[in-house]
């Protein structure tokens, strides 16, 4: 079968057109008790407008069903099959916690854990603070720095988490979780699954001896459970496959570890999305290509706040004429995943989308919405090929065959 | 993965019906300043009534965003996935000229070129008329016929285009363009990309030492670049797979020349839409299956008259009672894709399409238009779904399982 970033790669035809993907995370959600989702309560004129002028549709982000975490969920719309590339999760904690994960490195999730005669009592050390465990970090980062010819970094993270980074010759990823999984249950070794991690395996195993002996007098955190081993994953190149000069503009690391890992500049910007939308102007003749991630609307779906996800998604368009004053060639809205305050969490609908450029199917709409998307003229189409249709507006695809 | 046309070869059951498939090239347009598309545009009462009692949707010519060529185009809605079947440039440009090709021939492309010194000054010779460069075929073909065992035979295209075909044994297609693609560089012989494709790199050189010779007194015309090598591609046979007995009824070479590729009879029929519904009229108790070709949607649609694209449309429908008096079991409306005013070229919008059969969710439309065909009930489908759907339709397939 023919790898589709090689099919698309064959037709680019590279142009001077802007492209903006503007992101706003979580978008997706359906109707509360009322009878409206947020984005069909809020008032939105600018997105209104735009509606009238772009196709709209809705795209399913990895398969109907299946709902995505952030790195599929933002795979897919940079156009790389998220069932293809799947991330380690540990690496997605790295980036998180803007942890540089280079050839040599394997990384993975920690948790700091209260044990007793061997057993895990906690799993989470009773939820210390995030100031409390970044002490802790920084003792074993003081005590712990080499096994053997491997260099050891410890990073903090949020509350009970931290990221674990080993650094050196040899080392593969594929070995068991060193976690119980359960409280009640004994201290878990790691083993490894394929020969070409037995030496991590053994690092770790010693490493996890050095923390408990570091740890000792420490009433909660007194050991760490280690998870989710991960190298960093060879992903093909945003720039090189597309041929686009990308900008990432995010606040979260998260995000910015994503757009780091296919390959895009991430930019320095504000805390808001004015600020990014200024951040985007600024950089204006210096990229073809911006994703813009918009945070708080996926924020407010996990708390469950509908109020604040409608008056999230009433700011960004009461910013939007700013992004709209540069004229991208094409600019597309959509989310990269659901996420329903009714559910409090990611989830598998459909995610709306809308294309404004020169050659659209233009009129059907005045709203973007769930349900104006899901009649559009788009149809309902995958997360991945939205860049193929990026491309396509933007007249930078050619034609295929004769 | 199991293979497409041996799933759906498993599934047939044969009987009387009868499907008619009526394509109307690049018939999917966007809307122009009036709003309006040239579908909807037009005054079609038959297509009208044909989409009261019929289910509508939308075709996805290859992938979303990809924009296909009439090859590509075509073969999505015989029921040949066009990623997997790809069909060399050399044999469109061959059947596009009604150049027959057997199993022992490679054609190529061919430009009559400029030469000065070795150098390609001009890769057009100037643009000849067609019936100049038809003379410089005819001496070609008279003064070289054969080298070594290997049969040469030039034909005419339009202006400076040519197509060389190469008939003997032992003939392979796998190598490189004899073409240096730009001006100002030398001659460019070809060279063998696979050991099956050496003879066909030695004999072309021979070729182009013969051609330059031959052609050495005229004063634009003397030289010829060659490139898209290609045998007969080897398609799973229309007849064989779907089991219907099949009738190609187009004006235009290029479509016979597609047709003929997946073992469909090419029969002959006259210049209008009219002429061509009177060849199926003719012909409807030889056949089970008619695909029907409409050029003009297409050509205006790439001349950007829109104006002429809606008088097309409307002459179609004008003369849609003759096809309907047949009483086809289930007839198809679409295109290959579309070809929008605004544009001037095919794009990669989707397609509209129209099924009229026996057992249909009918009465949700009462236009066939893009917009209409975006919220049909067939939903938003791949191009290669058709034939399926055409089958489905015609009660010719069995359950699948128990």
């Amino acid at each position: 079968m023919v790898d589709r970033h090689e099919f698309i790669k064959s037709l680019i035809s590279p142009n001077n057109s802007k492209i903006v993907l503007l992101v706003m995370d979580g978008i997706g959600d359906i109707p509360d008790e009322s009878g409206l989702t947020p984005l069909q309560r809020a008032n939105t004129p600018n997105l209104d407008a735009i509606a009238r002028e772009s196709e709209l549709g809705q795209s399913i982000p990895v398969l109907p069903g299946i709902t995505p975490g952030s790195g599929p969920g933002h795979l897919g719309i940079f156009g790389y099959d998220p069932i293809k590339y799947q991330i380690g999760r540990g690496i997605l904690e790295a980036l998180g916690s803007n942890v540089e994960v280079g050839p040599k490195d394997v990384v993975a999730r920690g948790n700091f854990a209260t044990i007793k005669d061997g057993i895990v009592i906690d799993r989470r050390a009773g939820r210390p603070s995030s100031e409390e465990s970044a002490k802790i970090v920084e003792l074993l980062n003081e005590k712990i720095t080499k096994i053997e010819d491997v260099e050891i970094r410890f990073f903090p993270g949020k509350e009970h988490r931290f990221v674990l980074k080993l650094t050196g010759e040899g080392l593969g990823d594929n070995l068991e979780d060193a976690d119980p999984q359960k409280e009640g249950k004994p201290i878990k070794y790691t083993s490894a699954l394929s020969s070409d991690s037995e030496k991590t395996a053994k690092i770790i195993n010693i490493l996890l001896d050095k923390i408990k002996e570091v740890l000792k007098e420490e009433s909660r955190m007194n050991f760490a459970l280690v998870r989710g081993f991960s190298k960093h994953p060879h992903l093909p190149q945003f720039g090189e496959v597309f041929k686009l000069k990308a900008a990432a503009v995010a606040v979260y690391p998260m995000y910015k570890g994503i757009a780091k890992l296919v390959g895009m500049d991430v930019v320095s910007t504000g805390q808001t999305v004015e600020e990014e939308f200024d951040t985007v102007a600024k950089l204006w003749k210096e990229y073809d290509f911006f994703y813009i991630h918009v945070k708080k609307t996926d924020s407010y779906g996990e708390d469950g706040n509908y109020d604040s996800k409608v008056k999230v998604i009433e700011e960004v368009d009461s910013v939007l004429p700013k992004l709209l004053s540069l004229k991208p060639d094409v600019l597309i809205v959509t989310g990269d995943h659901s996420t329903p305050c009714l559910m409090k969490s990611h989830s598998f609908h459909p995610v709306p989308v809308m294309i404004k450029a020169k050659f659209v199917r233009r009129g059907l709409s005045d709203r973007f919405n769930e349900y104006e998307c899901a009649r559009g003229t788009l149809g309902t189409i995958k997360a991945v090929d939205i860049m193929t249709l990026a491309l396509a507006y933007a007249g930078r695809l050619k034609k295929f065959g004769a």
